[in-house]
């Protein structure tokens, strides 16, 4: 059996490599067109600062090293530029000498993932204004920056990546403005927590311009100054264009493989897209959020690399199920952890349902005990079932631990009202007696009454 | 309304306040013989260290605060001597003049938590023998040490109490051995994840002496040396005895309320003992445990307070339950978490299940991100069903956040091969994509086929 994976980073790496181990006989191989596979896309704005130094470190294996390990073939720098479902071929250009050759395959997985997007802004072709997207475009920031020493930053957009870059450019020294269009920064939280962040970035140095999208960059060769809608003209020595991602469909949309309502790929549960023997995993396809059972586009690396495996799998010929989302992620910002799990009350409202909230401070651990930090935690609850819909915690320490819990209280369907009967780990230097989650969890239970 | 309550630490003092707010009519008088209410047990460790400094930092409330506060009568230094159900009476003798009086109660709590196990070992009267039981028992550990600079100190008895009091007399620069006569520490834990926390200990400069009880304590006025069972003699200036715990029940006992298969107080889901109107919660009851829904003693401060507030919301003539425990606990042992929940493979062998187990080690986070730590994951596993029996985690970091995510997991009756289907958070200063918990379940699974 011959398998074709277009794509090596998080689902096309997982996706070989669970497909070899469970049928050693299929000849599988990756086409990749950039020259790093299997990095970590999330690790990418440390790499930046230098708080992870070597850049092997954020590349998993080299397509070299992947390829003994795992015993695939990998042919990095290699453009799949098109797929033919009806005959089961691929064409593919070979970047290093512009030849092209024709591919078959028994099965197909495309797994292109995701593309920052470039907005057509006035003076967007002037130098110095970057977009993070793999290792070689984290390479020229970081050279840019190592080269010269530049003091003032702009980042357009305040989602993750914006704001984790936000941090990563203050830790090398830069001044930094972070430009946001919405009204609130981390658009994919409620404006109460996002406000919590923006606070934060505030007393951290960083400039926070909200409610401003951006009209033109001004400068001679290089970016000079920022314009904002509004009028603003911000300087600067550079710019970090992260106002989002978009699935890259092109390939499959050309081979009249059905996209879904996102815009995203669709596929089934087990990964499957229109065309026969063609799967889609990672950043390039939607999923269904185990909530709404709505469609939804939430590209991350957890999703990808649990949506390879899957696809590993059924490429092998088992039969394996994604089950969906429930949009759970986190970042740090500065010496915040910002976690959100299930559906904001914007999000739940949008989706018909009634909720009420609950927003509470608690403490990552007993007062007493050196460090303890406040965690604050809002819970999204069905009115009428008291069915836990979504989460946002934030905090120095414990978010992650705290929103793991409440994803795994969520996709168990547990009401706000039983957070209290859960067997918590409790001692001085972990948590409270009294935990978070169960206040949390009563709080908002006593406002559906 | 008058209630009474006996015994004001964890439970006594969160049924009391709950009953007052819920009832705020209710007459409410807590009866405690010590002078001390409302302090953290599980803070006294780190008391004795300085890690804190201040007594009153383990004292949640003092009575006078907790009084005005909570608006509850506290007496303070009364011990009640006698209940009588029949009469709704009890005796109460004043210890500061030693006045007997009579209380009428129209609802009565008993919360009279539990106290260390001192066995008839010869030389148990020399001095210097101390035992950990509330925060005056600390005040005289810690006041022996800045006394008498001691070098030495064994601890006799590898649970929790008697590891957290090893890891903080070695933070007092003091040489400590810890005695434990079955065949590993943490008896509670299964071996294999013992061996781990005794290996960390030896590592820290412990000496651990397993298989091995203690025959006499040798001395002139003061403990010298403790002798053991197989004829080793270990010279000390101290000995800490923390051999376990025993619930305090002699006044439900004389007074005719029945007494669980544990020892402990009987009492159903409303917290009711057999005696009408009489409650009881905290480390004197036993309580049912939500996998074998038998009957268990597992003395938690956790626990405590929970049943504080199911008995405070009944005897405020609510009705609430307490649904049982997981046996979820969670112990700092020098550098290391040491977490469980559910049952180990003894317990569930014990309790008639078939198990099959794993035991993994991950990543608590990236291990390209600074500062990554080693978590060992043990999964107990139903063979038959592939239900999620019990958990244990050691970890330098997260072992609190993993056992609590296991916790809920359990408390859902998940399958261990579900847990790959959680959406948990990733990011790499926080987690991994493929989460340890899910490596875990997945290699517990394959072990059923």
């Amino acid at each position: 059996m011959k398998i074709a994976v277009i794509g090596g980073v998080a689902a096309g790496t997982s996706a070989a490599a669970r497909a070899k181990r469970k049928m050693p006989e299929a000849e599988i191989t990756i086409f990749e067109q950039d020259t790093d596979i299997s990095y970590s896309g999330c690790g990418l704005p440390y790499y930046i600062s230098d708080l992870i130094e070597d850049r092997e470190d954020v590349i998993i294996y080299t397509p070299q090293r992947f390829a003994e390990k795992k015993e695939v073939v990998v042919k990095s720098q290699h453009q799949v530029q098109e797929i033919k479902p009806q005959a089961k071929k691929i064409i593919v250009k070979d970047l290093k000498n512009d030849k092209i050759q024709e591919v078959d395959y028994d099965k197909l997985l495309i797994s292109t993932g995701a593309s920052p997007i470039e907005p057509p802004i006035d003076g967007s072709e002037l130098e110095n204004i970057f977009t993070l997207r793999n290792v070689n475009s984290a390479d020229k920031i970081k050279d840019f920056i190592a080269t010269n020493n530049p003091q003032q930053a702009v980042v357009i957009g305040g989602g993750y990546i914006g704001l984790e870059m936000a941090e990563n450019l203050l830790e090398s020294n830069i001044d930094v403005t972070v430009v946001e269009q919405a009204k609130q920064i981390l658009t994919n939280f409620d404006e109460d927590m996002a406000n919590i962040v923006e606070d934060h970035l505030v007393d951290k140095g960083v400039d926070v311009v909200t409610n401003d999208g951006v009209e033109k960059f001004v400068g001679e060769e290089t970016v000079e100054k920022v314009i904002t809608a509004s009028g603003e003209e911000i300087e600067t020595d550079f710019v970090l264009l992260s106002i989002g991602v978009k699935p890259n469909v092109e390939l499959a949309q050309e081979a009249g493989i059905e996209l879904g309502e996102t815009g995203a790929i669709k596929v089934n549960s087990k990964l499957e897209t229109s065309a026969p023997d063609v799967y889609a995993a990672g950043d390039c396809v939607e999923t269904k959020h185990m909530i709404t059972d709505e469609a939804v586009w939430i590209p991350l690396g957890s999703t990808a690399n649990k949506q390879g495996r899957v696809a590993g799998s059924n490429l092998a010929n088992l039969d394996d199920e994604f089950k969906g989302v429930l949009g759970t992620a986190i970042s740090k910002v500065c010496d915040l952890g910002v976690a959100r799990t299930g559906l904001t009350v914007k999000e739940a409202e949008d989706a018909g349902y009634q909720v009420v909230s609950s927003q509470i401070k608690t403490r990552n651990h007993a007062g007493y005990y050196p460090n303890a930090k406040i965690l604050t935690i809002k819970l999204v609850v069905e009115e009428e079932t008291g069915l836990i819909l979504g989460a946002q915690v934030i905090g120095e320490e414990d978010a992650d631990k705290k929103i793991d819990v409440l994803a795994t209280a969520i996709y168990n369907e547990m009401k706000a009202d039983e957070l209290i009967e859960l067997d918590l780990s409790y001692a001085p230097p972990f948590s409270i007696p009294k935990d978070g989650l169960m206040v949390a969890g009563i709080v908002a239970d006593k406002k559906r009454q």
